[in-house]
Parts: C-alpha cells; structure tokens; sequence
C-alpha cells in the first residue's frame, strides 16, 4: 500500500490498518499558532431577508442570535465531530454580511495555540450559524438552503498555509 | 407584502414585540406525529471521494462514522440552535448516496409524536454528518464543499405537509 | 410548622430514609400544564450600567447575549441539578430591565406539561443570564454583584398556585 | 469616543467594533497560573436551615449535593456562558459555612494555568451549587432567595491582584 | 434457536437491510411505565474498601459521590449510547452495599413513562458510579476491578417481565 | 500497610480534611506525556456473538458503533466523573477483539500531554463501548454481562510506570 512516493500518497488517517476508526496520535506535532477560517452561504427568498434586515435595523437580530449559536458550537466541535480533537479555543469571531437581496454570507475565524488544527472548529461554527438563521426563518421561508459551506483559509501547522482557490485541491 | 388579513403577514416569531428573542411557547399546540426529511450535498475531488469508496469497501468506513456523529448531533438539537424546543426523538436515521464520481448526498429523516416540529433535527443531521465526513477527509482535499442543505418534506403539525420543490416558497 | 400529623412534617424529599440522595419519583404525579417566573438583580457601577445602556442603543447588546445563555442554560437545567428532572420546555423567555442607575432586573418565565415543576428552569435561567452579564462585564467592573435571585410565581401540580409576598414562607 | 488615554477609557471587550459579539483573543497573553474565589450568600427559613443541619449531622448532606453540582458545573463555565473561553482547570473547591439561623455562605476557588482568569468558572460553580441548595429544599422553602453573589479575589494575569473590599470598584 | 418463524429469528434491530446503524423508530409503540434495575460489583484491596468504610463513618463519603455521578450519567444516557433513544426519566436511584471485605455492589433502579425501555439508563447509572469509586480510590489502589455489571429486572413494554436468572438467556 | 512515615499512609485525595470532596490541585505537577490502558470483557450467548460477527463480516459492524460512543466518551470524561480533571487528549483508540465463542476483550488506549494521568478516559472508553455492545444486542440477548474492566497499563507522571499483574496491589 505505500508506494515509492510516502508524501504524496493520499490515505484517510482516521483509520488504522485494520479499517477502524481512531483519534489520531497528535502528541509528537509541534504546539504552534493555527487559525483557520471558513465561511457558508445562505440562500432564501428576498421577503425572508428583507424580514432579517428589517429586524436588525430595528430590534431583535437573527444574526445575533446565530452568531452566540456559532461561537457556542465552535467550543463544543470535540464533542459533535467523533473523531476531531477537543481544543482550548484562544478566540471564535462570526460576520454575517449580505451578499445581494436574497443571499447571505458567514463567515468564521478560530485561533488556537495547539497540536492540531481549527478547520473544524471554524466549519462548525458556520453551520451551526446557518442552521440557527433557517430556524429562526424557517415558519416564513422552508425553502432557504445552506451552503456552499467551505474552509477558507488555514495557517499554522506543519502542511503549511492554505488559501482556498490558491489551491489546485479546490480547483473544481 | 402586508395584506389586509393580519394574521397572514409573515414575521419572525422567536422575537416578541420589544425585539427580544425567546423560545415560542407551544404549549397550545397539538401532540401530533411528526417527520421531517432533510438533505445536505458534498463535492469533492474524484479521488478522495474514490477514497471513501475504497473504505467503504474494503474496512473503515466514513459514511458510517458520519451518520453515527449525525444520529447523536439530532439528539442534541435543543442544546446547539438556541431557540430550538428539546425533543425526545422517535427515531432518526441517515443514508448516503454517491450520486456522481465527485458528488455524495447525505439524507435524514428524524420523527416524533411532539408540539412542535423536527425539521431542525433532520438538518442538523445531514450537517453534522457532512462535517464529519469533512473532518477524515480534510488532510487529503481541503477543497471538499458542503451544501446545499435542505429540508425535502415535513409533515404533522397544523403547517401541514411540506414536499420541496411543491410549494411556491422553494421556487427559485 | 411542625404538627401532629407525620405528614405534614417538613423533610427533604431528595434523600431517602438512609440519608441517601435520589431524584424523587414523579411517576405518580399528573402530566399538568406548569408554569414558573424567576427573577435576579444586579448591581453594578452607574459607568458601567451607562456602557451597557450605550451598547443596546448603539450596537451590541449585552442583554440579547444573557437572554440567550439564559434561555440555553434552562433547556440543560436537568444536566446541571444533580437531582432535577430532565423536562421537555414548551417555552422560555427572560426579559431585562433597569430598575435605577445601578440596578437591573432579569425575570424569566418557564412554561411545560409536565409532572414536575419548572421553578429550577425559571432560577437556573435568570442565574446563567446574570453570569453572562457578570461576565461581559467585569473587565470594567469586578464588583458587580447578582442577586437577589428569588423565585416570583409558581402554577400547576398539586401544591398549587405559589406568588411571592403573598406566602408566609417568604416573609423575611 | 477615545480619548487620550486609551488605557484607562472602559468599553465592553466582548462587543467589536461593528458590534458583533465574540470571544475575545487571548492569544497574545501569557500562560500564568490563576485564581480565583467567588462567594453566594443564601438566606432562608430557620426551620429549613435547621433541616440542613440535621441532615448532615444525621444522614444525607445537602451540601456535599450542591458541592459536587458547583465542581461539575465549574468544568462546564465555558459551555454555558457563551463568550467565555474553555479551561482545563487545575482544581475547584467548595466550602459551605452557616453564618446565622438563616444564613449560609458558599465560597469556591478556581485554579488554573492559562492565558485568560477563572473568575466565572468561581462564580459559576457557587452560583450552581446555590441553586441546587434551592432545588432540595424548595418543597419546604419557596421563599428562599440566593444572593448576593460576587468575586472576592482574583489573582495572575496583567489586571493583577483583586481582592474585594480593597478596591474602588467595590465601594457600593 | 432458530425457528420456521421468520418473526422470531433473531436480530440486531439497530441495523437496517442495508447494515446501516439507525435509532429505531418507537414511535408505534405504547407509552406504558416502564422500570429496570441494573447492578455492577467492584473488587478491592480490604485496605481499599475499609478506607471507603472509615470515611462513610466520619467524614466524607466516596458512595454518595459515586451515587450522584450514576443519577446524572443516567440523565445523559442518550448523548453516550449512540442509537439510544433519549427519555425524560421519572427517578433514579443507586444503593451500594459492602458484600464481602473486598467487594461492593452498586444497583440501579430507574422509571420512566415512554415508548421503550430504561434499561440502559439503569446500566449506565451503575457504570459510571462503579467508574466514580475507581477515580477516587485508584491512587491507593489500581487494580481495582469493575464487574460483573449486569441487568438485574425489567418490566413494561410487549418484552414483558424480565428477572435475572429466571430466564433461560441468563443462563450460563 | 500503615507504617510510622504519615507521608505513605493511604488516603483518599479527593477529600480534604474536612472530609469535603474536591479537584485535587494538580497545579504543581509536571507537564508530561502520559498514557493509560484499561479493558473490559463481554460475556454472553454465543448465538449473540455470532450475530455480531455475521454483521461484522457482511455488513453493519456493532464494534465500530461501540468503539465511535468509547471514543466519545473518552472525550467527556471530565463531564461524567465529578473530581476528575479535564484534559485536552492527544488521541484515543480502541481495539475489539473475540477471545473465545462466547466472551469479547474491549481495550482502549488513550495519550495526553498534561498534569495528571489518563487512566479515567481510558476506563470510561472501554465501559461506554461495552455499554454501547449491550445497547445493540440486548433485544437478543439480555443476560449479557460486562467485566471485569480494568487499568491494564499506566505511564507518564510522579507514580511510574503500572503494569496489570505486576503490581502486588492487583495480587488477588
């Protein structure tokens, strides 16, 4: 199974030899500084949104409210995703911004001083944020979609610095 | 957008009057069964996602360990989308489907007997599940993307019965 | 308070005989419609009241954070009492107000049909609410103080109809 | 809205500039050793004090319950207050004292090695274990209130040593 | 044990045809009361169980510790066994008795009024109270041993009336 | 085993003096890698284990539901075990394997980089993997039981290294 070429050769690390799934050993990486950040869209119905913006200029603010449900769920990823490592955050920060009159954009930064990696903890936090905005929306527009939901960008680490579309991994 | 007939205008109701966000007292409404069927998309390199085939094929299986993390993340809705009612589940299940060489579809269907709906639970199944098939995938193609996210059907409740793609609200 | 009667002699429900502690057995008890309001105070510095009154009419709102601990914090009240019941909420809501240039007020109001009580729900919620206020807060201002956190109004079960001031058990 | 001394001009670091809730950056901060003592005074019935008292002395410890509530409820401070940073703490500890017929004090002290203080996790753990003194007695006391509740000391880190009492922010 | 009856052959019901795990669905089922008793016994050093002893006796008592760990484990039952389904308990209790100079027994008993059964809210709350005595006694003794743990009784549901040893599948 | 030194003399940590139970302060100790060990067996009808098996080689694999909940659990060990500290784990795994037609042997090995041992999480994965095997099997067979569970082996930290069987205090 390992070729001539140890680097290169892609193989999915949360499963040992005999298929079963593991947490991986993190113990001999390097603790360093590593932030990732990852961002989803939401589609919905212009009504919808204008209901959102209406609120936020007013009072009560969906955003708000998925941004606390975003930050809350970037804390617990260790707990949701089985094989993800749990992690001290050192910060999780949340934007929501309006891309035209039916979309939206959020976006999350983590950072942490640690063996492992953020990725996870910034995808979570945007889904559990996107979630929680179709929620709150959702008695007024069950046809809002989530997604697409991707990694940003991601430092820190010995694979180096990512930048998504700087990547021929996220060439598609 | 605002008829004559008050009761029809669309308003975010987990904001009282002041603005302030609360958890909707259902405590009027009917015990009911209720269903709800929610989907969730991933694209990936042919590769990582021949990958997963292999696995599945072979030993090891990320499909499996997505659907276990969706199964438990349903449990836990009340406790990750803040305004969300907690629900004692009847049964939740996923399925994976391979729907091209670069292409998986993630579906879950979670019932009740309850006051108040599951559509929340079904789409933070699919969501959690495709984080977690992310999370073992992610050191071989960082550019994997989820979503869409949607919720197909829902049925139960005096809202009635939900079919994606049959209501004008998903038109677009 | 202590009569003939056995009965009526005030114990501690949640130890049995043998002194040890239990959650007591509600399976007995009728599925009645419950409701409980909690209330807290804070003092704090006037600056600070003023940074938070700023904050809500400007942008950023200390109280929609607390509100939305507080709403969280009574939907986990059961994992938190060692002894409470899990309880499937219908409703919670908690509403802030100021009461002079150094005092706020949280009061929440918890609603479920149920065989027990929601009085922690409603005490747990204004607890968490103010802890949150404590914590957004304290880089200003370490000696800001919670409470009283009292219980306001209880109904529902067979102990019947419980509002503060009007019980001899409260008069101190 | 800044003057020309930035350090002294108080704001709410949770809030940024937008303001957007967020878990504030520790990052840059040192990794130091920590403490910190928080207190809750309960008032109630002297009959039910009395019942507390008797309790231990006999069989069946309301405070060693409400102990072990505050130690559970101190490792959980960041899953309940949602801007607050996730601590792997070094050791908590409860101590219950009975002032008068009426009165009982709870103090807790939180110790820890990290970037950022453990005050809420001080303040929560006494806040939780006053709430479970509540919920076992509540059938033989509604009308018990908790409070106040505040930070007696604080040490480690750059704000420097606090200690109730010994700073102006106190004088209230 | 297989017989002309297809109904009665036996199989892991947590898997679809497909061998995908899922919650089965109980939403056809009556909600009847339903009880289990587990139990789980530990072995020890004498010197082990007699420090466990002298403390119950003066000061500090490692059961009642245990004891609150099982009640609150049970509560959490179905956010640890994956295809569990969640249940809102009606009471729990643990007693734990000295067997012999080196062995204890802790039993379970737990109620509810549901769909299924508690059995495992029973096995639980025995095994994380046994896991409780192991963390607080391993320091002065690591081979320490838990078990046997197993079901002791069960009633409600179409299963019927299940007692240990009164059953042939017991029998071994 | 009570010598004339005070300083060997056996003594539960986790009570002070008072007989108040506590988190041991481990603020003093080491930062070291640390390693632990523990098992559980399994007994029950061999037409059960069959069935596990008969899954396992075609398709739905009870171990690897079981072995996903232990890792799970190994994360929330802190959560479920009241003195025992939280720790950020480096990596967990668990191994299954038939000892013969009627009995399983469960180990889990879990490594962490801290100020205190892992020999907790390692003995909650391997009981909530049991318990999990239970879950899925005992529609077929309810007399299965679990154990002995016990520490196997231990490294890191002021103690040394333990090895099950070579240590007078597992000589019985």
């Amino acid at each position: 199974m390992i070729g001539e070429n140890l680097v290169t050769e892609p193989r999915l690390t949360h499963f040992d030899d005999s298929g079963a799934s593991r947490m991986v050993d993190v113990g001999g990486k390097a603790v360093t500084r590593r932030m990732a950040r990852a961002s989803a869209r939401m589609t919905m119905q212009p009504a919808t949104l204008q209901l959102i913006r209406d609120r936020k200029l007013a009072k009560g603010d969906v955003f708000e409210v998925a941004r606390l449900a975003g930050i809350l769920a970037a804390k617990r990823t260790g707990d949701l995703i089985p094989l993800c490592h749990p992690l001290g955050l050192d910060s999780v920060s949340l934007e929501f911004r309006v891309l035209d009159e039916q979309t939206i954009k959020i976006e999350a930064e983590a950072r942490v001083e640690a063996r492992t990696g953020v990725e996870m903890e910034a995808m979570t936090a945007v889904s559990v944020a996107a979630l929680t905005v179709y929620d709150m929306c959702k008695a007024v527009d069950r046809g809002m979609t989530i997604g697409p939901i991707e990694l940003v960008e991601k430092s820190g680490g010995k694979s180096g610095h990512y930048l998504r579309g700087q990547d021929s991994s996220a060439d598609r």
